[in-house]
């Protein structure tokens, strides 16, 4: 049997920092006069509580000590069970949610995906909206601690590549983790500071920057307007967007050697690299077909290939315009582009910018192995060795991530769902973008009309996308219970 | 330098062999009156004038040796100097089809894909159907010879998991591949022979039996009528079909085995089964769809269930009923076991069933690794081990399956078709599979509206999938041609 205790004691201690963030929206919607601040009071008085009592049943005298089964349980259990009490205020909110929409919601925001079951934002009260950001804002800097200080050491799809000595012993996890955390908090919040502030020199309410900075650095895409991004009608605005939107797609630990002087880590770095430069291509691409298609020209379209390619390769997911619309090649372009994602230890999801160079590099290694069949040919990552191992935990990864696509895709189409829409809304969760394409789940629409059954599926496929599948997965396995 | 003159010595052969075939046609419609046998008779001194030259200029006195180099460009060449060949007939003859579209039919025809250009089929002059099916024959028992004799020699994704003894040395190569040829030939006409034998006792001409026949066996697809097997409208001919489509996607290794003696070879090889449970699961769950929305009842939907997967499954490509326009449930079950394909080894195209087997493998193995870091999990296949260059190679495989499919579909939405035209247009070509979904080249449509430059890519693409992406695209590589 696997010890619950020291996973208690940190779901713990999560649930009740999330209950007492809680009470930042009922002091917003005590002061905007919104009878919601009862709701938030009373969804914080439930999670404290049970964080608290579930904190007291885990503690230890020693520190906890994860082994790897516990640490995989954990993670999994953080966002699931964080996702539940966040669903607290939406369900018992004047919104009218149900269970599976509240919930939905609620890992939207805390996978920071960004997809919502929520209309008439504008006229949500501040407290609500003021929420989702929050979940943006958690989810973002806790998945930039699970992927720098946990799955290395699980050594879940791939990312055994980014080892370090601290991080080595199962034992030394936790206290790796809670360092990690105090060095890139700062980082984080830091990014946040700056991303509001620019918003508010353009010309957003403070309120509303508060929210989209949230939004942008966390490559979430909650907003509090129906039209998103596309309510200020600001270039200004949007190029601020694009530059945060690409800080929170590059890899974090990268800004921690920044700060320390080297900032040329940043320049060198393999995947920072190649997500700039599949940015510059498909952005070309884009411009020439809209100027060829009359969709936009000049400086417009510029502006709008960059930043739609920027919102949905960091997974974050706003709108300005319906690129939905644009046709066929454009649509094909944002899928490709929605697949791939940001960099490992950032905010962004997807298949990740150093499983592309992996892949890459494994199949370039084939072909050499063909023409040279006694020829040695290793692999290396950044000018270093790269175990073998680690070629296939990224195979791995890349056949489950397109057998989960394929498996959400076609059981949402069952559900009666069109083709686009079915491939989108599952590479969408996977890949936690947000918006889909076509009118239902593009970046037009909203998940409110999908149906129950396919929210929790979504929920779930959010779920496994956040935490690199395996994680989750091998939950699955009967193997992992017995002992 | 690569030494041309086996490779010449080779084609040679090949086109000589083409030009020789080519006089059935003109026999054929020399008999039916028609015209189009002097196109048949030009076209066949034109490549028996060629081939002959070029086997003159290569002949060695010894047998010929090929080294890895020349083995990869004699295969590519093979397919594509035989498609020109095959092509001029289509060119000369009163159907008036662009250069780009004769080469697209015959490529469509060696490679056993079944894409066409060609409308009114049922009017056509016999001739010209009777070239469609012997291309669809001579490119069948090609790519077995090849994928038995030359491939895994040659390690392309994965195949050299069949290496034999006799494979190993490269040396060898053409005399193993000579005497698989004639071992495999007998096996590959008898089917043939079975399935005219049975589509004749089922009703068709004899003209017409042989024509579907070959194109069953061959899991092709070509068919004399627009509405290919719907024409007939009988459940005895969609069976038999059925039958020899699953005959034709199974390894031809085991043939051999069943005729020595062995026939339980059959039943455990471990790509006959997956396929079989594929196709088994997928047609209850078709049945179940066609039953709740009304399609189809009792037995019609269990016919056209298994009728369906199979003739997708094993890449044929025969049209009874427009499945396209079944919903997108049926369209995403399709697109799936379209990608999937038939067995190594034989004539049908696709991922192919023993890579499936072992990404699972693979993947397996990477959640058991997590678990147990410490741990060792050999991979076996078919109960032997199984070398790790086989993981890597088949890592390569599907990354660049996935890479030129996507490749290939984004180009032709570039080019303005729709995205489901696009998608399925391009796994089409690359799974060899025939037809794709939506109304253009669904079952009920044809390539001949797809336009030039799109020809010319699926071409290209057919090429490519039927030689097992590897053997085309190392020519690609400029390391290939330095010495």
């Amino acid at each position: 049997m696997i010890d619950l205790r020291p996973i208690n004691a940190i779901l713990g201690l999560f649930v009740t920092l999330l209950g007492a963030m809680m009470l930042l929206p009922a002091l917003v919607d005590l002061l905007a006069g919104s009878d919601d601040w009862s709701v938030f009071a009373a969804s914080s008085a439930v999670s404290i509580f049970i964080g608290v009592a579930l904190y007291s049943s885990g503690r230890t005298k020693e520190p906890p000590k994860l082994n790897v089964r516990q640490a995989f349980l954990l993670t999994t259990l953080s966002w699931s069970v964080l996702a539940l009490f966040a669903s607290l205020p939406f369900m018992w909110s004047q919104l009218n949610l149900s269970f599976g929409g509240a919930v939905f919601e609620a890992m939207s925001g805390l996978t920071t995906t960004g997809s919502s079951v929520i209309t008439g934002l504008d006229a949500l009260p501040p407290g609500l909206l003021l929420w989702r950001a929050l979940l943006h804002f958690y989810g973002g800097i806790g998945i930039i601690v699970i992927a720098l200080a946990v799955l290395p050491m699980l050594r879940v799809g791939g990312m055994q590549l980014f080892r370090t000595e601290s991080s080595d012993k199962s034992e030394k996890m936790f206290p790796a983790a809670a360092q990690i955390a105090a060095s890139t908090f700062g980082i984080y919040a830091g990014l946040n500071l700056l991303c509001i502030v620019a918003y508010t020199l353009a010309g957003m309410t403070a309120f509303d920057a508060v929210l989209h900075g949230m939004s942008t650095v966390a490559t979430g895409g909650f907003s509090s307007h129906d039209a998103s991004l596309g309510y200020y009608d600001s270039p200004t605005i949007e190029w601020i967007a694009t530059l945060f939107m690409i800080s929170g797609a590059l890899p974090f630990a990268l800004y921690i050697q920044v700060l320390r002087g080297r900032p040329a880590q940043l320049t060198r770095n393999p995947e920072v690299r190649l997500f700039l430069i599949i940015v510059a291509v498909v952005a070309v691409l884009l411009v020439i077909y809209q100027e060829r298609s009359g969709i936009a020209h000049g400086q417009t379209a510029v502006r709008h290939a960059i930043f739609h390619v920027v919102n949905l390769m960091s997974t974050t997911g706003f709108a300005i315009v319906d690129y939905s619309a644009w046709g066929a090649f454009s649509d094909a372009l944002f899928f490709c582009v929605m697949f791939l994602g940001g960099c490992m230890g950032s905010t962004a999801g997807g298949f990740k910018m150093f499983r592309l160079i992996v892949v890459a590099k494994t199949t370039l290694q084939q072909f050499m192995q063909m023409l040279y069949p006694n020829g040695i040919f290793p692999l290396t990552y950044d000018r270093r060795p790269m175990g073998d191992d680690v070629s296939s935990s990224v195979f791995a990864f890349s056949m489950l991530y397109v057998a989960v696509f394929i498996f959400v895709a076609v059981t949402l189409a069952a559900s009666g769902l069109d083709f686009i829409t079915a491939l989108s809304a599952s590479i969408s969760a996977l890949g936690n973008v947000g918006p889909g394409l076509g009118p239902l789940v593009g970046p037009a629409g909203n998940f409110s009309t999908i149906g129950e059954g396919n929210l929790w599926l979504l929920s779930f496929t959010m779920l496994v996308g956040r935490l690199e599948l395996f994680t989750v997965l091998v939950l699955v396995l009967p193997r992992f219970w017995r002992s």
